[in-house]
């Protein structure tokens, strides 16, 4: 043990998920249970609020075990979120010493960012400015993102409650689609710019051997409109209701979007291309090709929201990490990121730290063993990997027919 | 008692719901109560499948508890639906000597149709006919349509849990885009082609105190796209985060939709035009005019499927009145649908039956004084209304992570 007595700050960054706050709790749990660290500090808006000093003591409005439970089963980022990105060290060194001067204010010697990639850049380049300047802060990343992206752990807190409620309503919508005799086809948009996890995800009632997407693409397979309109019009074939899942990301063999057409071509401020209306186009091409009934649906927000339908096992597991974050960072762990790691055999998990150069600003594919040769569905073994991350039911806490969520005003 | 020996049929039409299962359930829970009523036979994709002779016994298929028990938590119609339009009378004599020779072949005195508006036509058509030829066969109506737009009924089984799902899901984005600090729209496009009722369950957490939209527009009062941007910039005025929820049938003081000029302009076979758009259009208009932050969220397909999130009370009205179908057309009524009464005081409802002719091809909108002066969001009245038909959580049988329905196979 390496003891290092002080207060720690806590932050929530990039894209909400439905477990995002299940991960800030499981924090707030290892800081209650720890020894060397006094207050836990939440920041509001992550490293954007806490260079404002906006910030509150999270014992002080998260009090009672119930609201530990309240906001773990409640969705998107309680402290609020942001997408901040931290200049390089030697260009931006005012930003710098201005987040340590208040590190210094608050006595802060242990500092939390919960975040998928793009957050981990910012732990990165936290951790290479403490060694920079000897301080002796420790960084821990605690990931996050509905993706399910990030190099070196099994999978992401936040993938299998997203990936449960894109199963569930796909489901759903399969049985909907079912119900009438004309020729239809329905096109289901599915995020994931990079990664085609959260679209394979679409395929697992196919597992419980009951209907499934006939088609799924993900950005790993070049995507080609003639094989596109071979593979439906052979659907069709077989029956009346085709219903194909698609990822957002997905894109032509240079690399171009499907969807990037109808878009301004705009960049988010990490370079990101934002998309939209990959599923409005394959509409429109089966409209001009096929010329049956169509109609696309775009999952949108819920997918990273849905917290009434969260995987049990995610919460449990997104608590697990925070905890195992403060754990780490007490032995003197910093600069890492704590991943899981997957068991033999029986499904269970272990979180281990891993050093945040090795993670941060790379991307997780889906592996092309994972999908068909024809590129237009999901191995079963692919989905045998998800079906664990989706295990168990929540149980919310219901006011007036609607859940109960904790609330942390700003 | 008017007691008449012989079979029933049942079928199902219309766009599907969460709850039109539960009420094919009662249906047949009333069935196996009846001593006049022998088989019940379930007619494949409703009137369109039954002059193909497509159909099943339906005990053959659903054949225990558990059985009725999945089915009554299995969303979209079960026996497949239609959209057919039966002719006039007068036009198309063919058809109804067609399906009443079947009747006589498989001696069915009973015909229970679940359906919306459209179906209602239907039941009212075959009542007519029955009279004209002097059958003795015994017609009823019972409603289903997420929209709540039946007339003489004080709601309909499907509304409580698509409102449900909304309210549900509404609250869960409102947690979402509240995350960031910058100045953001988010404009969510929700069912409803003629009445509102659907878009004004997602004003329902505000009776929690809790977030609710900024802005509530219906198809009820006529949408000004000046007020609209009005409303906005004030809401922006206040705080950065604005969501709107917007019912796709909005239209302006001239009765245009709102969406109306992205689409084809298409009629559906009874002469409804095709929608959608609604939410694209308002946030083309914001990026126009106000040129911050938008995006548009269209609730789409789940709305009317999403069965994991159904409303107890819901499902539990929707077995008892195709239970009290039964009840009554074994009494002698015919011509008829089932309706809600709700009682004054603590909330109950009661089924009764009311004739047809009032009730086809009539819509029930939300009446002004629900909707606020100034037309931009719905009274704490209307939500009081709302509320104990969301009332209640299911608790659907789940296999490796995912709900599982009752099928039968077609």
């Amino acid at each position: 043990m390496n003891m290092l007595r002080g207060n720690a700050v806590v932050g929530q960054s990039g894209g909400p998920t439905a477990a995002i706050n299940a991960t800030l709790a499981g924090v707030l749990r290892g800081v209650l249970e720890s020894e060397s660290i006094d207050k836990l500090y939440g920041a509001f808006n992550g490293v954007e609020g806490l260079l404002e000093e906006r910030y509150c003591v999270l014992s002080d409005v998260v009090k009672t075990e119930e609201d530990i439970k309240l906001l773990e089963n409640t969705p998107a980022a309680a402290l609020g979120s942001c997408r901040k990105k931290l200049p390089d060290i030697n260009e931006g060194k005012d930003v710098y010493e201005k987040l340590f001067k208040i590190f210094e204010k608050l006595d802060i010697k242990y500092f939390f960012y919960i975040g998928g990639n793009d957050s981990m850049d910012t732990v990165a380049k936290l951790t290479k400015y403490a060694k920079q300047i000897g301080s002796d802060l420790r960084v821990m990343g605690v990931p996050k993102t509905i993706d399910n992206d990030l190099c070196g752990t099994d999978h992401t807190p936040g993938y299998g409650s997203a990936a449960k409620f894109i199963a569930t309503t796909m489901q759903e919508m399969l049985r909907d689609t079912a119900v009438y005799t004309v020729k239809a086809v329905t096109i289901v948009e599915i995020m994931g710019r990079d990664a085609g996890w959260l679209t394979a995800a679409a395929a697992l009632p196919r597992l419980n051997c009951v209907i499934s997407p006939d088609l799924v693409y993900l950005p790993e397979v070049a995507f080609s409109v003639d094989d596109f309109i071979e593979d439906v019009n052979a659907a069709l074939e077989k029956k009346p209701n085709v219903v194909v899942a698609v990822s957002e990301g997905a894109r032509d063999k240079d690399g171009r979007y499907i969807g990037e057409s109808a878009q301004s071509g705009a960049l988010d401020v990490f370079g990101h291309k934002y998309l939209s209306g990959t599923g409005k186009m394959l509409e429109n091409i089966i409209r001009e090709k096929i010329g049956c009934k169509v109609r696309s649906v775009e999952l949108n927000l819920p997918q990273r929201c849905a917290s009434h339908c969260a995987s049990l096992a995610d919460l449990e597991e997104s608590v697990k990490v925070g905890r195992a974050a403060v754990k780490c960072a007490e032995s003197g762990e910093s600069g890492k990121m704590m991943c899981f790691e997957r068991a033999e055999g029986e499904y269970s998990v272990s979180c281990i730290p891993r050093d945040i150069h090795e993670i941060a600003n790379m991307i997780r594919f889906v592996p092309r063993e994972f999908i068909n040769e024809r590129g237009n569905n999901v191995t079963d073994e692919c989905l045998e990997y998800i079906m664990p991350l989706i295990n168990g039911e929540v149980s919310p806490v219901y006011k007036n027919g609607l859940p109960v969520h904790l609330v942390i005003e700003r």
